[in-house]
């Protein structure tokens, strides 16, 4: 089969690979018609990770059921599925209390898997024509009817549409909430997203790219221009002088300031100050345990110089980490299905496999218009 | 009336002040049957806040009702009282919801108020004969019959029994959990006692003086000796290398390692490692948002280098300041009343109000057996 | 001042009765601009209730604030307040957790006091010139700037609107659910504006008044015509024989059958069927302890042939009972201050105080049309 | 192998049938070493239900594993397990959100399934020498070293200490909480062992049967003695009038009144004056869609005579169902490891699989001292 390897820093390839296949009765075989790239493909792709040379990229898939293992129940061949980029057993301490992120078996020693993704198990990713999925009766998101035509919604729920949604829980936000939201890349839009779908009466974007302040903007939240480094003001006066209800961090460890320069606590520091008093803080943005090649000398071994006195004194809560895709991609399906959500929306290229190290170039650069990039193998 | 008055750095003084009285139709005046000294108090009484001299010191007290003013409906001449230490107005948005430590109203232009604290508003403390309480009807908790004869357990609910208990709510801990608290002081006991209360499987007491974890011991905990700086280790050991299921910190930022020397984020990188993936830490122990007497540079402005990359990674989440107390003192009542909690048992010392000047000095020493000091202003 | 008084069933008139005044320091007075009338009224004015003759109507109330006790810190003359139907003390056991319509201080013997209602204390209504509101700084929501513009929507603060989202709480909607509601009056059209605004994915209303359905239909829920019975088939139908994630009761002990009589079991039971097991259902229809007037033998002692079997083998859950308001009100006010709700388009009529009895009559005939009457006492 | 068949109303016999083997890949057999009689196997035993001739009995089962299908990864020959009733298969709507009782796949066209019990599939009930257990890795909690010393205390993880402890979760019971408990049975034990594990601080169990209401003393509640009907008055005595913080039904359709009659609307309207105003009551008693066996006409189509108004005047809640015995029983296995509960005190009876029919004819007599019988078919 034809599959996007990773050969080493910056240097993705399409080559053959040997086809993907049922390796235990509970797998599942998908053949891929979308896969996204996902701004964390771009930590590997930048060599900022332990990626091994020579692995299939791709954790954001969607495809149709071509085999099924022999202790396969629930799910059927012809059926159009959605991968949650975590994989999970579901019959851990983990799993079975739908903490699907953190799994204890498909990756012994640590919590947590995924497909061709860097620490998270031996597992190839979908940005390929065939994906294996193990424990395919609990992975697989079984879509309805509409799957095909609405399939670059559908294909949202394997990562970001969830991630975004996962950072409103944890920011524990509710109805009439205001919302301030770090970050308009597609997670931060999916936070958007996500907080208009559970009522948020205001959602500030933070960012300071306007090709993608422009896109929050549309999307109904009120975008907030950050590259003169007044945020924070600018939400406080917004909210009386309190701060918003709640707060999402949608941009990660390789956070910049506005001289582009990486400041690792800047978004935290900034969302302690920009949430008010009891606020809760969602952090979705990925942040490294170690971080070999930063410059600054806390990060590289993964702390931040955090406002913790600030945030203590506030009496705020932080909640943390990988979405567990399955605790909402049923819920999420719901809303696509009855036309109450398209992150479609944020698609800005359709490309085939074979454009994916163009893509992948352009994305790294961050250059205008590419917003989200979906990979279609097949076509 | 007979109070004690903070003139300066460890010094303090009982003498003659005004007498307490009701000022305004909402306000009960209280005569102070039992006043305790927190470790809070050590913070003004080392001269590290901005706590202005002449001020009567005292937040955790409890007496009987002498005086009510117009407006008050419920309390009566004569109930025996417990007073949270936070003053709340109850109807502002956050008292409303039940954020009693956060009241918008008693403290303008901050969040929370308290008697005695520096920076938390003009209210004078209980270290003395009497006490206004504002907004008596909401902040006095009336006291059932066995008020005086379980005297010593119920002014535990005026602080730290419930913010012992508030670490493990914002653990998020459950029945069956185990437990791992940062601090053996009358709080980390306190945190100790409420999980025990709440279920916990097993509570792990980490500290290194010995007639604490002693006392840790005596409440069922397993206690940790981290004289070494082994806990961490020893934690993981006894929970098969996962870490425990959630943790508590009761120490604060005048944390110190094995050579005495503050740490600021030492308990807080420590409890990152010493709970699982997804569990919850509470934080109660005081954190400052400035300390400009740390020796530390980012502690002067309130940071800690603290290990976001691990803690993201491990999907955990903190909850933090202090606690609501009105959110639990009904319950603990309740509990205390049935002789299902004895908080009195960490009690060292019971002491006359003209003691006070020198139980600060051995307190603040941390003299070996001075756990707890409760003031007995009338005796 | 001109006021509703209440002279026996079906019995009802404006005349001049003593202004209504601050009473105690708490109290709050307020000028009326905006009152509507409440389908519990009609329960009220029919004489199916022990409601004392020659009382004032009216517990969904708006107004300008003219006088403020001694003791009154918050609310300030010239406020725009809305006034929650139920009436609180914000101190005793139940409004410190938030249950204000369960207060134990308003209405002593009981739980839950309100304005111009039988049993819930001896409180005017506000169908008049003038209201006292007791408690008035933890009773009053005081409203943004926009308050006369929409005053409309505002006014909806009292009671519909909070009562329909409590609707929605008590059955544990979550966003991404199918929801289905027995009523299409202005509570259940409140109870499917507020499952959109948490992000239900379809709501399902049932009801057999053709016009009531079509307003449904413009909010975008799916009408459901009960009118030959078979509502439960339909919905079950629409749900993959399932049926709905959850559902409300806005309808209360007097629903009726498609021949008009009263079966008072016949919306509950109905419920048990169109939810799907482990559903919650949200109950906050009125159902009365005792009712002398039913025809029904169990009714009249407030009796309920309950499916509890299905009920218990779907393993579903209720939750029932007034809406505490204030649980609510300020997340709305800011729902409705963004655009993202507007509670008034559910109002038929708009009238001045001295048109009320022949409101109540045309409201109580169920005449087309008359879904919502406002009162403007000002006017 | 030996194994208990059901012949028909109250004739059960032990003998040969054939030998439970592994099926499915996903399958677990295990050596049954201790397997319980239930209050509901009596349900069958006395033939209220559908329960088909032939099958085998028993859903408390406990045993050693001895084979695992090839698509088992987690639990291995030998492992000691403990087998929730339910049956689930880990990856349907339901069971990813820890919904184990009312799994969609097991039991095709019903939400649930269970072994050995009418309704709810075709499963084969364990007590008999061996069982084959479904979907072995998510259905077998594999114990700890402590698993034979410890087996009475373990086994009752498979039914009646989680289903006890639902009830306390259904009632949204809290530490400091006072709880009424309806039924001095094995369940109702088990849920005031629960209740205090949660920290209440007072527990209050009604019953008639004065052996039972003994061994609730033992454990530390209030035996409430409801011979002559006056359990409400006793409660409301000790609870200031008010009624206790929330309840539990451990009782079901069957209830008696004082006269031995069956009165199933007894023990629900009693705990509805028995809770206070906005209390909550969880409902494990089993209560049955139709009972065509009963005298009552309502109680044949599964009806109850239920105070509604009351219920929803006091805007009470209520939640129903099964257990769903996975989403508690590692933590309850923490508490037996540390040894924090011994739910093997309710046991009265250790016998031998060929003394079953003895023990059913006994145990449903309700003779005197018969609380609870294991089964050990390896003896």
């Amino acid at each position: 089969m034809k599959a996007l390897v990773y050969n080493g820093p910056r240097d993705v390839q399409v080559k053959e690979m040997p086809d993907a296949t049922i390796e235990k009765p509970t797998d599942v075989l998908v053949r891929i018609t979308s896969t996204n790239i996902c701004g964390s493909d771009l930590h590997m792709y930048e060599g900022r990770t332990e990626m091994e040379t020579g692995r299939i990229l791709g954790h954001e898939n969607m495809g149709e059921v071509i085999a099924v293992g022999k202790a396969v129940d629930r799910v059927k061949v012809g059926d159009m599925v959605c991968l949650p980029f975590n994989i999970g057993c579901g019959f851990c301490e983990n799993c079975e209390r739908g903490l699907s992120g953190f799994c204890l078996t498909c990756n012994p020693g640590t919590a947590g898997a995924a497909y061709g993704f860097a620490g998270m198990g031996p597992y190839s990713g979908g940005q390929a024509e065939l994906l294996r999925v193990p424990y395919g009766d609990y992975n697989c998101l079984v879509l309805p009817e509409d799957a095909r035509e609405k399939e670059n919604d559908y294909v949202m729920l394997s990562d970001i549409f969830p991630t975004g949604y996962h950072a409103t829980e944890l920011a524990q936000m509710k109805a009439g909430d205001s919302v301030v939201i770090y970050g308009a890349g597609p997670v931060g839009l999916m936070a958007a997203t996500s907080a208009f779908v559970k009522g948020a009466s205001r959602v500030f974007v933070v960012d300071s790219h306007k090709d993608r302040l422009a896109l929050a903007e549309k999307i109904g939240a009120i975008a907030i221009d950050d590259t003169e480094n007044t945020g924070v003001e600018q939400i406080k006066e917004l909210t009386g002088g309190q701060g918003a209800d709640c707060g999402c961090e949608c941009v990660g460890y390789q956070c910049c300031n506005m001289h582009g320069k990486e400041v690792p606590n800047l978004t935290m520091n900034n969302l302690v100050q920009a949430v008010k008093p009891t606020g809760g803080i969602g952090v979705v943005g990925v942040f490294l345990p170690q971080d070999p090649g930063a410059q600054d000398e806390l990060a590289k071994e993964g702390k931040l110089a955090f406002d913790f006195g600030q945030f203590w004194f506030k009496g705020q809560r932080i909640g943390t980490g990988q979405a567990n895709v399955k605790a909402y991609n049923r819920r999420l399906a719901n809303l696509i299905q009855a036309g109450k959500a398209t992150p479609s929306m944020i698609v800005s290229h359709e490309l085939g496999l074979d454009q994916a190290p163009e893509a992948y170039e352009k994305f790294d650069k961050r250059e205008e218009g590419w917003t989200k990039v979906i990979l279609k193998p097949g076509k």
